[in-house]
């Protein structure tokens, strides 16, 4: 039941263009339970596209090809067929009064060019009955090739309605396709492999999937079957063992951020919060109202980047500043207590630390941060140093800052410091 | 000269994780003046990846391969190459050291799995002398292989440090191609498209490429040549009428950031800025903060989420807010001096708006943004109206509000709102 993709475009193969095409054709096919084992993107030039089709015919039972069906002198998809299968191009008629049709109500002269887009090879069925988009289909030693448009619009319209119903008709016994995502925040790959080696064996047929995705750590849990509430009963007890190991580390599942989580529980618990930011710059309220509805606990922030506005804004003792520096615990949980008190909400987060490259000391290097927050009458507070440029400094603390909202709304133990 | 490129992957394969690396890695190489062929993706597994490697030695002159070297055990790129090539793998010490140092520094334990990534196919060449990043070279019947790892980060610093300069040390006789970037705020697509049609036939050799880049537009103008000097003076010529047709909507060449642009100027002028922010939520502040060494010039920002911070923090009358509304003129033009008074800043910007999908009314629809910006004594402002989600909306009046600053150091008029 596998099969493959070949885009075909000089704009790929250059770089210029992000290849959208492959990757929505892979995601249709993999999430209705089939197999793609190869992505081929192929310059436009007879050669490249030619070994490409003859490999898909040896090795795959199905193949969908896009790209190349154009108007213009480069869309060479259609001559490359008739040579390399070996099936002359013939006119189709219908296809030709529908892009007449077309030309007509566009006020588009009917050139040759666009006449050229009604010649296809010989045998190939169009996929489109209405014939509004180009695109056909041919079978060739048993294997069924699918030709679509490369404008991912049109690509995707014949994908979700003529292929895909197609090829699953190809494959009577598609097994159902259970998938589910775990979110993970403070444990590191290396770890995370460790304790998944340990799993080895109790976990069935289930494929796992490990992507990191900075400061995160995302795993996927794959299982086919043909019972589909086995198939789920199956991922409930591994997925709820893999929680046993990971506890609160695991902060998301499904594809919702840690800004959503946190946003939900305060929604939850009616909680309103306000933030001050020192090394963030405004990414952590920047996340928080990503989110629609976030102005409903979102009250506000500040973002300080200077003393003076520590002092101003959050009314910091100028003597803490002093005694302690910017970047200290006494500073953030000033800061923390601060803004909580000056927007008046029910929680007060807070960071201030290094980003770099600039700015560090011995004592405290660049990725040196402290988070606050104060909840009622306590103000918990932790020290980290973080790793990478100031990019990912900003992003691991924004991250971090955000992990310790959910925790402490959560009762859990916050991620150790130094 | 040309080369593929295979990416290795069942996030790739699955359509789960859009290919990055083999775009950055064809722009890389089409943009130095060598030709890609072809960009192969396939899954973690042997068969795959393998016929992909044959394939590779077989028809190319070098090939690029990301993805499969970390420590997880569905990282099997090493073992692969070891068996296609037939090359056992070997202990590298220098890279067992590096892995050491790298866990010691930060409290992880040097497990077997991070131990792996230290056995490396014989006859390879650690790609960074440092060796903070795994990657290796090795050459097979007289192909380059360069084995990147699939973290889009690493890759992109091994793929411009080392291995896109070994590259064109193997083709001596590359032409020069120069390349140059225009960014352009406050054009539209179609209307761009108008004005480089009247160019052509006086633009010569020179390729371009547009780009859309939300809500930016890149040109790229592309010149190959085997004289450096005169390949220069072609560009800076073309770039020149380029300049005379889109005037102050070219707000940077090459590849600085509007933000970057924005603070060099308030550098220059020796200036300092504060924003208060409402419908960006902190966007405005992150992006400037993202600029190493923006602490000289950002004070620090507000977030205004709610009418009573706006009253708090930024001593907006409550009149006003009650009379015009939160997104108003009246309002905007009170937190742009509001928040340069109380951060005593030369300049104070502030935008206020909505950001949908709730909030909208017939009067004030998802989308309606004022931007206010205080100079001086002088207060400017401007109504506009975005398109799109919430995060276009966020993204188009953080650039908007920032093109202010722009226009407004420079003299230029501000882009036309409604």
């Amino acid at each position: 039941m596998h099969g493959e993709i070949i885009t075909i475009g000089n704009e790929l193969v250059s770089g210029k263009t992000l290849d959208l095409n492959s990757r929505y054709a892979a995601k249709c096919l993999t999430e209705a339970g089939l197999r793609v084992t190869w992505i081929t993107s192929a310059g436009d030039d007879y050669k490249m596209v030619s070994e490409a089709l003859n490999k898909a015919v040896g090795r795959s039972r199905f193949a969908i090809i896009t790209g190349g069906l154009g108007s213009t002198h480069d869309d060479i998809t259609n001559n490359i067929i008739a040579k390399t299968l070996k099936r002359p191009l013939c006119l189709n008629r219908q296809m030709l009064e529908r892009l007449k049709f077309i030309a007509k109500e566009r006020r588009i002269e009917m050139t040759p060019s666009l006449e050229k887009m009604a010649w296809i090879p010989k045998g190939s069925k169009i996929l489109d009955p209405k014939q509004t988009i180009c695109g056909f289909s041919l079978v060739e030693n048993d294997v069924s090739l699918y030709f679509l448009p490369g404008v991912p619009d049109e690509m995707r319209y014949l994908m979700d309605k003529f292929v895909l119903p197609e090829v699953l008709s190809l494959f009577k016994s598609v097994p159902f396709m259970g998938q589910r995502i775990l979110k993970i925040y403070g444990i590191s790959e290396p770890e995370l492999s460790e304790i998944f080696g340990k799993f080895q064996g109790k976990t069935g047929d289930i494929i796992f999937g490990f992507y990191p995705h900075f400061p995160e750590n995302h795993i996927t849990m794959s299982l086919k079957g043909k019972d589909k509430s086995l198939v789920i009963k199956e991922l409930d007890r591994v997925e709820k063992e893999i929680r046993h190991c990971l506890g609160s580390h695991i902060f998301a599942r499904g594809n919702h951020s840690m800004e959503e989580v946190v946003g939900q529980m305060l929604v939850e618990k009616s909680l309103t919060i306000s933030v001050a930011e020192s090394c963030t710059g405004g990414l952590i309220c920047h996340r928080l109202t990503n989110v629609p509805g976030s102005s409903n606990y979102l009250k506000g922030g500040v973002v300080v980047y200077s003393n003076q506005a520590k002092v101003d804004l959050l009314h910091v003792y100028p003597e803490t500043l002093k005694r302690y520096g910017a970047v200290s615990e006494n500073t953030v949980r000033e800061m923390a207590s601060g803004v909580k008190g000056y927007l008046k909400t029910d929680l007060g987060l807070a960071v201030t630390g290094i980003a770099g490259p600039e700015g560090g000391s011995k004592e405290k290097p660049v990725g040196t941060v402290h988070i606050g927050l104060a909840v009622g009458s306590d103000i918990f507070s932790g020290k980290y140093r973080f790793w990478g440029n100031r990019e990912k400094i900003k992003l691991n603390t924004s991250i971090m800052a955000l992990d310790w909202v959910r925790r402490g709304l959560n009762g859990d133990p916050f991620l150790p410091g130094i």
